[in-house]
């Protein structure tokens, strides 16, 4: 089968480009020295999974990434028993693997976990550093080097969900944002090969919209989108419709939340594009 | 036995007619340039699953449609052991295939399904291009080719739905509507062999019907139905008797809503069709 | 074992008695003929699956009905794997046999199954004619004489439920209601063997009983609860007492409401029987 | 295995005592002849299940009895495949037994079934007399004798449940009540070996009872529950410790509503019962 | 292995010690040789278990206990199919067991049961004294011997739960309270070989408590609890730091429920303990 | 395989640092001499689980700890069939491994639980002192040295759930708290090797945010967050920062919280860290 495992790394990998902000990474190494484990609050498309790429690679640890949700099972996280030929065998879940490992298990978005995902978490989130496996009854030691990380966005307002107090307080935690302006134009321009004047124009124009505000947007355009909308620039598409494919239709169906965003792009990129009337596809 | 695997193309297909309608043909061959999941908003029956189709044959990839709903699972889109002779083996699903074959994976009406299924496609939905096998422990990296499309109705208002921004973002969205008069009558006689005289009638009749709006009618009248209705006349049916049976009974039950729409059928179509009262099947 | 399998109908049935009222059959032989589906609407008791039964024998088709309900799964529509001696083996439901044998697959009461069945059924009820089957990667090709009809009550007012504009879109649709009194009191006859004079005494009866409305009944009196209490009374019993047990008690629950019907009861069945007091049985 | 199968009734049964109280036994005689299903209402206790254990003796009849509620399946009244040495095999449920031997299938408080139960019965409840196994692919015709009986209680107000008209519309109905105090004091004397007056004594109390009303007493008293009094006393229990044992406990655990009994109790049983302060058992 | 069958009894037991309060035991023993169900009402720790332990050493019967609970399904009470190394073998639950053997069931706290167990109780609770077991097609019948004994709290006042009436009337039923002061002593002597005088002191102390009513406590101190407490004392634990540990502590969790109940027990117990300021373990 | 079976602790460990703060080691000794259950209650982080750890330790008993959530199983406490080759067995679940060897069991968070949880443990909690597994129809009597410890934190506000008053008077209850300053300034510098002048600063700093109150955070800081933030300022992280990594980001999302926390951690720590604007990482 012409896969990889997860997280097996077999060959060497290019470098992953990452911008550091602040003192994050000397956080994140510090945290893994004592074996605490790290919590990442920010918006979407922040740069928070590429955060902990880098630091995988940096600290030379295989990583292990699970997306939450609401149907995510603790079985999905430890493993579960499949039947084969000689009856049920046991099969390890990715968390499962980081403990054995010594990797770093990723959880993304944990609060769209149910809360019993929580709470295998809590014996490898203090100082025994235990993963029970209640189904094959082993109590697993993690090894050196695993480093459980949780990410989510505090932006989402989510009555019903959360981390609890008791989850919180085992966490080391920081807080990721938008870069800023010079920062942000340099990544886009590394990621899509966009000439700086417009990666600039992108970024103030992105940054014009972040300022719409949560009535007429869900959540503000993330610095992913913006490196989407530079790349089709780059590749010889119209700005304003490249605007309105990458931006306008994606963060909303409100046509006069639309016609907002798009009154922003014809402010920051003057060459008209034609807009048809009747099928937009910007 | 007869059937053929989900998008094995054994053999050469006849060209699909599609009527392009804008530029929507050049944005989705640069999103697939690209490697960039594309996201269609338009109303029912206006040609996304066409155009879809379209651009499968035109690009030559294989195309796997998933028609998404409320119980449709993760195990749906990616797969599922199952109990063989020597044990459970692993079976893909129709979004894992694509992945392994670089093919075109389309969920159509993507709202409909859990939240769940969306977590599966944010790690192929960015620049990592990879599908996650919990069950198996493989990670999949995408062939070239592959390529995520979904699609939905922004008209239905749906409070407990929507695509979370974190999954939106990651889109080059374009947004559908009904074609223009000339362009629909063309459509309706091409698919319907109805002569262009009252091919004409009936895409003006089609326009008043979708100015009756929302508080009379669910959802307007789409260009399939005014086809259904085309091939009823064109075979010889009285055009009132088709048009009640192919768009006022299958648009609504409420009876005014009907005589509002059988009103505007009579004058669009002069000559009586000799409606019973008794039982009234148009 | 000595049952038929579903539709197989190894030996020529005798021929269904049914009363066309109207263009029902040609319409539904349109329909059959550009292979588009049929949806039928109409109150408890009117006819429709009498008419689907006919219809199949006139095109000589052989009929997969499917009452549907809350918890019939797609795999109840479309099969399932079943484990042998040999490991699993898939097994066909209904829906697929008819597929595979060009049949009428007949879905009763169609807006009571969950909203994921109508996904099943829309890539077969537009040009496509397909059954994707997920769980074995097989699409088939619906043979020729495959229909798909489905059916229900439009006086039911489910708020939840309901079929989706664009499901309902892709049906022909007819709507079917209570006969004529002269074509009721014929199929009376037909059916019960009563004499024109009480049938005609029992129609009229009925009538009056549908007037009651909707505050006092949940739904009107069916053409096939009135064949019941024909038949009793052809058998002998006392008429008073055969709308008891067969109108009045099937019909409600009400004390007031069953009074209503039997003083209706007894203005057209003059001679009266003997009501009792303590244990009411008509 | 000491068990007897289900309705196999291997050696002749003492006849049932029952005393009818109206024309039940010969409308239902009538149904049967017709092949028509039959609708049971009445409180609880006032002899359904005896009178249907009756009827079944009296035509000869196998009696499969299902006690319907809410975690009722199909499966339990249909069968389901189990597995075996060579496989999944097939059992059948109930239902299905009674439809081929040609028994009486009996669903007690039908109405606690969850409404998909009903579907399974429509096609059992018309003239097709069918039933269709969806999980073999069999469709059964009922054996000549099979007959279907339903009851349920239309004194308790479950507004979430009720039978769809489309259901009572097939049958026959009719409705019990306690039966008129000398066929109550007959059956309690039968039933007990209770001295007529005494039983006399029990009815009129238990009607006193039956007096206080749904503010007092979510249910009135039964003819079982006088009966199990009946037995007590005839065993030589004072009675107001026999009624507060059989009638005042079980009936309510309402303080004042058990005092109200009570006080009924003293005025029909004049010779007091020593009723301890501490622990009341009477 | 070293761990006996339920209710199996293989060597003689020691005899319970039981303070009969009222003629319950009478009671019990003429439902026993009626085969009458028993219903046992009273609040928690008032000796209901321990008297019908007593019961079945007294009737010499073995005793099945069941637990209820919101997720015990009908299989847990009769059994389910096991898969061995030749396919299904059937295995009895405890309810099964006992109407085979003729022993006693009790299901203690029976409301908190599903509904759809009192299902199975129905036929065993009236005159029929079966079980049908739908899963393997038997009809049991109730062994002689075997006795139905259920229990409950009337004092939770949980609105979704209850006994249906067609249940209760089934039951001869009696109502447990706390035993009075002398019998309460004697009993607390009994079991914790504390001294009278300070039984004595308890038993006042609890009393006292019992009066503190429903707006401080959610139930009043069991006879249970007033045991563990003079067990502590018994072994030279000072009273108050006793009766924090085992009455103020496991009653509430509000502190001023806690201080309500701590000054009545320094009324009581008049030398002091000392009560730590930072950490109460009393 | 490379793991330990919970609770075999097959060398000796190193005695666990547990600082006493009350007559806690003596009340959970006479609770263990007399067979009783234990509860625990305090707030996140207090101490309760090393506690229990320290006891298990003293009393040179096994210890199985379970963290309970929403999901936990009955079958998951007490152990579930597997298949293997030659059909299914049986697997102890951790309690019922206690059970059987006589060691500790300590549900943490019981609360979490389901309540059907709470029933398996009735058996265990009184005199019995048996755990019936219904599964394999096992009645296994407690091993001496068998003890049930439960704790929970009561200042969760939790309507839906809490432990019934039938579970809760099984129990010897103790209550812990936050330890007093000097205390736990004792234990911040035996688990971080902070120096004691800054210990007492810190301690000094969560007793003042501890002040806050419920309106501005979920839950007060545990001794627990009080060591990482100590672990990071003896590596020689900046207090300020370590307190906004440690301190402010996990106890909060809100950013007037996390200011209202940090303006006090500038009261305890006058030399100031950059805090940065763009990305706050502390």
């Amino acid at each position: 089968m012409d896969t990889a495992r997860i997280g097996s790394n077999p060959e060497p990998q290019p470098e992953l480009f990452y911008q550091a902000t602040g003192s994050e990474v000397q956080l994140f190494e510090q945290a893994d020295r004592f074996g605490m484990p790290v919590l990442i609050k920010g918006p979407t498309g922040c740069g928070k999974t590429r955060f902990i790429q880098h630091m995988a690679q940096r600290l030379g640890r295989k990583l292990y990434t699970v997306a939450c949700h609401d149907d995510l099972t603790t079985a999905d996280l430890v493993g579960r028993h499949l039947i084969g030929a000689d009856g049920t065998f046991w099969q390890d879940g990715p968390l499962t693997r980081a403990v054995r490992e010594g990797a770093i298990c990723y959880l993304d978005e944990v609060i769209e976990a149910r809360k019993d995902i929580t709470v295998v978490l809590h014996p490898l989130a203090d100082d025994r550093r235990i993963l029970p496996l209640e189904a094959t009854g082993e109590e697993l030691q993690a090894a050196p080097g695993f480093m459980l990380v949780v990410s989510y966005n505090p932006g989402y307002r989510n009555l019903l969900k959360g981390l609890k107090p008791s989850t919180r307080q085992r966490f080391v935690a920081m807080s990721f944002d938008y870069p800023d302006a010079a920062t942000e134009s340099h990544i886009i321009q590394h990621e899509s090969a966009l000439d700086p004047a417009r990666a600039d124009q992108l970024v103030a124009l992105g940054n014009a919209v972040r300022h719409l505000g949560q009535h007429d947007l869900e959540e503000a355009p993330s610095t992913r989108l913006l490196i989407h909308t530079a790349r089709l620039i780059a590749a010889g598409m119209d700005p304003r419709q490249a605007c309105e494919a990458c931006m306008a239709q994606p963060l909303t169906d409100e046509p006069t939340a639309q016609a907002a965003i798009m009154d922003i792009v014809r402010l920051h990129f003057a060459e008209p594009g034609q807009v048809e009337a009747r099928k937009k596809i910007a």
